[in-house]
């Protein structure tokens, strides 16, 4: 049996799709949400609790992974998974975006990028091939070619350069990389500019890879803007492959990527608004520190049954976080990830019904103001 | 039937005693530890953790909760149980040991203690009315009399008048306190000091209070100054009453304590220490930071049985650690706690069979030094 398949089990009318992807480490309903785990641990939360919200599979970042306990070090202590402790499939970034974001860049050429630590500002190197490598010592189901991730805005010049520069690094990626038991998915790049898109896809679509991410999408531009570009990138791709928006986003923004026939999403947004106290709820966002909350009994949300919302108020959850108490974090993380991935579990259910666009209406009158 | 009933299944030839408390929250196997859950939050840890590792009583701090979300707020959420999700019984101290070490006193006679909070230094007052007015809107089961806590080392003079002081409050924290389905236990001061100890303990016993604590000790002084002062009091207290020894201690402390007849202990070193990577385990304790765990495969504990011993490997939680992310804090302080547990769960059995100080040795012998 092959280690890895994707089977759609129905595309709606308006393109979302319903799949199921099976990896190593288990099967994943499309579409699905991953938590993000940077370095091998998804901020406050235990894999078991994680499991309970719903999670199927987690992100884990090669920049900081390599930084920090190394790559060597997850290799040796049996990968990320055993690791870790999560036995469900794990994806990996390539490292790319960090590069260009979060790191001191100080070279850039086909051969390879150079760039400082964020940490302790010592020097690292980083090939289409040591990605690779890397990502193979990680052990992760999927991991991603490395890309050169321009920033928004630049000039359509440099974004020409960075797809094609994307494109030969994706062949590179996929002559070195030697592990049958990962799935290595090629990045779409291009920025907001459909030829740029279509150029960058059709480019790689002669590697066949088993997956496409897209990527440099969120990054500062409208949001209306990454729709379209979502709309003029997945004509491209192949029907029958897993397709994956990196970074994004904001829940409407999940909705908006399935409907354009996005199956995999991932993004920092729940943990890290979820440790400021933003909670995503069925109602709309809620503000825990806002002093409305002092005294009130009701859940967070009333129809979310994670252990955030059964078992505390919004009196409590508030009170943690004036206190500076890391419960608060914790519960509210907890929680925003549970309504992700209930987001994603009833539009899955909605496009087996073929009423996935009725459910963006839905979800958009459902959402008030923040609280 | 009463609220509150005590006891005794046996006493050890050396004086340590197995028992068991009931209270209107549930029955609390004894000797017992108790987590401190400062702010209505054992940090980083739900109420379901703590069950899971043998908790069956925690303990809240009063000057914490009437700064932060004030006791008035508590009561209206339906009290601390209801407000923090812990359903088993909970002890609330007076507030007066942070008065006296970590506000900043600013007056202090018979009727009241004046200070100013450690957050923002607004002022507020403490009489022993007043601290039974607000364990009462707390609502644990088991609250304490306002006591004089002064400092290790000052004359015997002011520990006299801290006695006497400390006296003439419980008398009047007993003549106010109204809630029959709280336990008020006294407080027993005295320093290091034989003849204080008695004294402050015969003041206390005509005030008939159900339980007895001893306080002012693990302040500074000499750990065998501790026990031979333990050895003065618990002679002085009522046999049939549960005994609590405020804020103590290391592990062996406890066994100490509990071979001189405590049953109750509380601290915050399993989840301070947790904290900062240091773990209390079945062969001594374990700096988590230490180089020497960077690839250990190992169960930080390979006798214990809790989420972070049998999920994860030292390398794992070492990692965790050096990347700053709070799954390190979270692990170690519920590992620690379930030490704490099972050491008193272990120690009550060794009780029940009179091997109470057999069962000293040989935890004395398991324990190497720090790993």
């Amino acid at each position: 049996m092959p280690a890895f398949a994707f089977h759609l089990d129905a595309t709606d009318p308006v393109g979302a799709r319903a799949g199921r992807w099976t990896t190593p480490h288990g099967v994943v309903d499309t579409p699905a949400f991953m938590p993000v785990g940077t370095v091998a641990s998804v901020k406050g939360l235990l894999p078991e609790q994680l499991k309970a919200v719903g999670v199927q599979m987690l992100l884990g970042n090669t920049y900081h992974l390599a930084l920090r306990p190394t790559a060597q070090v997850v290799a040796d202590m049996g990968g990320l998974h055993r690791f870790m402790g999560w036995d469900g499939p794990i994806l990996t970034d390539s490292g790319g975006f960090q590069i260009f974001s979060l790191a001191k860049l100080t070279k850039l050429d086909d051969q390879r990028a150079v760039f400082r630590s964020h940490i302790d500002g010592s020097q690292f190197e980083l090939s289409p091939e040591d990605a690779m490598h890397i990502q193979e010592q990680l052990g992760a189901d999927c991991i991603m070619c490395l890309d050169e991730c321009p920033p928004h805005g630049v000039s359509s010049e440099v974004l020409l350069a960075a797809v094609d520069r994307t494109t030969r690094w994706a062949a590179r990626c996929r002559e070195s990389h030697r592990r049958t038991d990962q799935a290595l998915f090629g990045i779409v790049q291009g920025g907001t500019d459909a030829a740029l898109r279509e150029r960058s896809a059709k480019a790689l679509l002669p590697l066949d890879f088993p997956g496409y991410a897209v990527g440099g999408l969120s990054v500062g531009e409208e949001p209306s803007l990454m729709y379209s570009t979502l709309d003029v990138t997945t004509l491209h791709l192949p029907r029958d492959r897993p397709r994956y928006l990196m970074g994004v986003g904001r829940p409407i923004d999940l909705i908006e990527g399935v409907l354009r026939g996005i199956d995999l999403f991932d993004c920092v947004m729940p943990t890290r608004n979820g440790r400021n106290a933003m909670a995503f709820t069925s109602r709309g966002p809620v503000k825990l520190r806002n002093l409305k909350h002092q005294r009130d009994p009701a859940p967070l949300d009333p129809e979310c049954d994670c252990i955030a919302c059964t078992r505390f108020s919004r009196a409590y959850l508030r009170h943690l976080f004036m206190a500076g108490e890391m419960l608060g974090p914790i519960l509210t993380s907890l929680h925003n990830i549970a309504h992700y991935e209930r987001l994603m579990c009833d539009l899955r259910r909605a496009i087996l019904k073929n009423r996935a666009a009725d459910f963006r209406e839905a979800y958009i009158a459902s959402q008030k103001p923040a609280d």
